[in-house]
């Protein structure tokens, strides 16, 4: 394979060119006021598509948001890669604590990025690491060295859990029939050290819903007197953690894989600075479940976050008011062997059972998904591994991550092939945050480096 | 005294329709989005006061809402009545569950008030008892029954802690001069149960914000392994509560008044069906602390009530984010001798102090006032006394109130007279809820009573 650098060098403006207007599209798959730009999105993916060489596009209508297939078959008899990622974007708010418009891209120079990143919702998340690939496409096909069979589908509901796409997946086996799945839409270590996850936290969100009177009451004639929907639910959320912050929900924990003693000593090897974590967070202290590092409190422990309260006034100055309801949006990251929807339900029927008399609580839950582990000694992970070799001169790290893409586990079950994380974002690139961004370096190595995973699988794949 | 009632039967439907005209003006202090429909509604204050027979009215600027004054001296040897009042009101949100529009003022009959309510925010707190006295003292001037001097005070802060009321007081304490308080902003027991408030809750309100990580997180990434501000406000609120209900922020009770059995005995018999209070507010179980009964918790205890919560995603759909910030708006309802700015120092020093590592907290004083006991034996009482005797047929019950009116204990020191507090709402009229409300019963009950307590004040002070 020709080596791609002068390739990037020529074209580098234009790809950062056709992200930024990618990026310019508010596709926020949460917010059904922003509809219109999810479909706009989905018509400007299959465009690039087909001009990176696809010869095969179509826009594949669901009962949600469209999901955007694409193909070039080379050879039957050669392996296919099955290239997956979204084009939807999470909310960008708070607004206010953007120093530019979420929409409006722009090109900053930062201490992590010398070279530049490009600020704006979706620019690693996963528009940027997404369109590596059909870059990565283009320069195969135009110097005609695409070694296999290359499958696309980016879908526009990962970031509200991808209601539609285990359907697609179910009804499209033949269609979507693979050697491998290949993924950007984790992170690498840093810049000088890339990694490739190897493992993902399933998810169970579920939002609460706390009613006590039937209307919102005066806090002097009925203060003290009836449960307050808002202390009862801070009340019930400080229960589900114990004075370790261990999760209290009754068999949470009864499937959690252990790790052993071995596997949590080479985690600890990876290049962790905890004084510049806490620094980066402007935080005196991390926090967390007792008895386990940060490392592995984020990426091999199940945890509870509450992502979201709201009840009673909360506008300007002061309203005496008991709320007659209060909410709570709640997530938990699972690790394998924790299935999700167990989960939640183990979540349901704990969190009704401690509602105290005087208030009825309601438990709906949002979505959710399975945890997932590559093995490292498969041809997908070899092959990223090499890959990696070649563009940063140094063996690629394997990691846990935090994080959750609830479909690949749905991917190993019904197109029985391994998913291979090859992430180019970083933990500081402050996806689903206020001025999110990818840096130019990492775009770039990212089209760099995919090529070489074509090469590499096809040749261990013979 | 002539009897007023052919006079209310002849003027009835205008003393509706002008209170209708004054509730269609938004004038919610808390908000300053409605900065000049407060003022507007100053300005008709000052008018109807005019109309009424005031032979001196002003309009008194304050560092904030201005201040209507207007007073009628027949004789300067004659006792002086001063009328405290409020036009500005509450907040209306949640605008949801309002059945009719909070400024377009509508009469519907209820179960509670068959000949009729008029639904508006403001109706009963305080606009229509407010306005009651105006038109009350419109009778004594047109039949020429004023039997002493009145003065008029009313304010457009009392919804947001009347933060320039102890200014004015304190600058103005000749024009104030009076021997008498005299106040409609509390409740009547029932239509048929006439009741005189002798005891308010002081209050304390603040604000808490508790800050994280230096910007919003994905949940993912860093879920379990950076304290989550939300987890940590709840866990935080929940600890001001023990298993008893009992507050434990260190001091809080020191000062309360504790009443004698006696005292809560006679309390008791106030008329009170915990069957139809649960059915009226739709709770399956009251709530509150132990060793103590409802009448009790909302009246003689001091409470701790989040008034408002907020904090990360709240929007539609999910999110998988940690806020860096959250925030909760916290009010204490206080009993005689508690000092509300000891209270609040109190729990400013106890919330920073149970803050964990991880996080900041910011606690920032809103407002407060000291709780007040009106002492039944004075001629203010006795006077108000025969006056309910008179139209109700009945001797009013005396009876503490859970709500706060900070300025009362206020005046008592400023001006050294006592406040007689003759309430006419009732507590299921919605006062700072949705579908706020107040009988025409009522209204027209409250105008038929004043002039006699003006009557009788100045027969007993003789």
């Amino acid at each position: 394979m020709v080596n791609i650098k002068p390739y990037i060098k020529e074209h580098e403006q234009r790809f950062l060119n056709e992200l930024i207007e990618l990026l310019k599209i508010p596709s926020i798959s949460a917010d059904s006021t922003y509809k219109n730009d999810v479909l706009k999105t989905a018509d400007e993916i299959k465009i690039s598509l087909e001009k990176a060489g696809c010869d095969h596009v179509e826009i594949c209508q669901t009962e949600g948001y469209p999901i955007v297939y694409g193909e070039k078959t080379i050879d039957k008899n050669l392996p296919t890669v099955l290239v997956y990622g979204h084009y939807d974007v999470q909310p960008p708010d708070p607004l206010d604590l953007w120093h530019s418009p979420p929409f409006e891209p722009v090109i900053k120079k930062t201490e992590t990025h010398p070279e530049g990143a490009v600020f704006a919702r979706g620019a690693c998340d996963d528009k940027g690491q997404m369109y590596m690939h059909v870059k990565a496409l283009e320069f195969m096909t135009r110097t005609n060295q695409l070694p296999c069979n290359v499958k696309f589908m980016i879908e526009g509901e990962e970031e509200v859990g991808s209601p539609n796409l285990a359907i697609f997946v179910k009804e499209n086996q033949e269609k979507l029939k693979n050697d491998v799945i290949l993924i950007s839409d984790t992170g690498m270590i840093a810049p000088d050290v890339p990694s490739i996850t190897t493992g993902l936290r399933g998810l169970s969100y579920v939002e609460v819903e706390v009613t006590g009177p039937n209307r919102d009451l005066h806090s002097g004639l009925y203060g003290g007197a009836v449960a307050n929907p808002i202390n009862v639910l801070a009340k019930m959320i400080a229960s589900l953690h114990d004075e370790n912050n261990h999760i209290t929900i009754p068999g949470f924990y009864d499937k959690v894989e252990e790790l052993t003693q071995e596997e949590r000593q080479q985690m600890a090897k990876a290049p962790f600075n905890l004084e510049e974590y806490k620094k980066a967070l402007d935080i005196n202290a991390v926090y967390g479940e007792a008895g386990y590092t940060t490392n592995e409190r984020n990426s091999i422990r199940p945890t509870l976050d509450v992502n979201g309260i709201w009840g009673g006034y909360t506008g300007e100055g002061a309203k005496t008011v008991i709320a007659s309801k209060a909410y709570a949006k709640i997530s938990m990251r699972l690790v394998p062997h924790q299935d999700w929807e167990e989960i939640t339900q183990l979540f349901k029927t704990h969190f009704e059972s401690i509602a105290p008399a005087g208030v009825t609580v309601k438990v709906k839950p949002h979505h959710g998904g399975q945890g997932y582990v590559t093995p490292i000694d498969s041809i997908g992970y070899q092959s990223a591994s090499k890959a990696y070799q070649d563009t940063f001169c140094k063996t690629p790290i394997p990691q846990r991550s935090g994080g959750s893409i609830p479909i690949v586990s749905l991917f190993e079950q019904e197109l029985k092939s391994k998913t291979i994380l090859m992430g180019f974002g970083l933990d500081s690139d402050a996806i689903h945050s206020p001025n999110e961004h990818f840096g130019i370096f990492n775009y770039l190595k990212g089209i760099e480096t995919i090529p070489l995973f074509y090469k590499y699988f096809t040749e261990l794949s013979k």
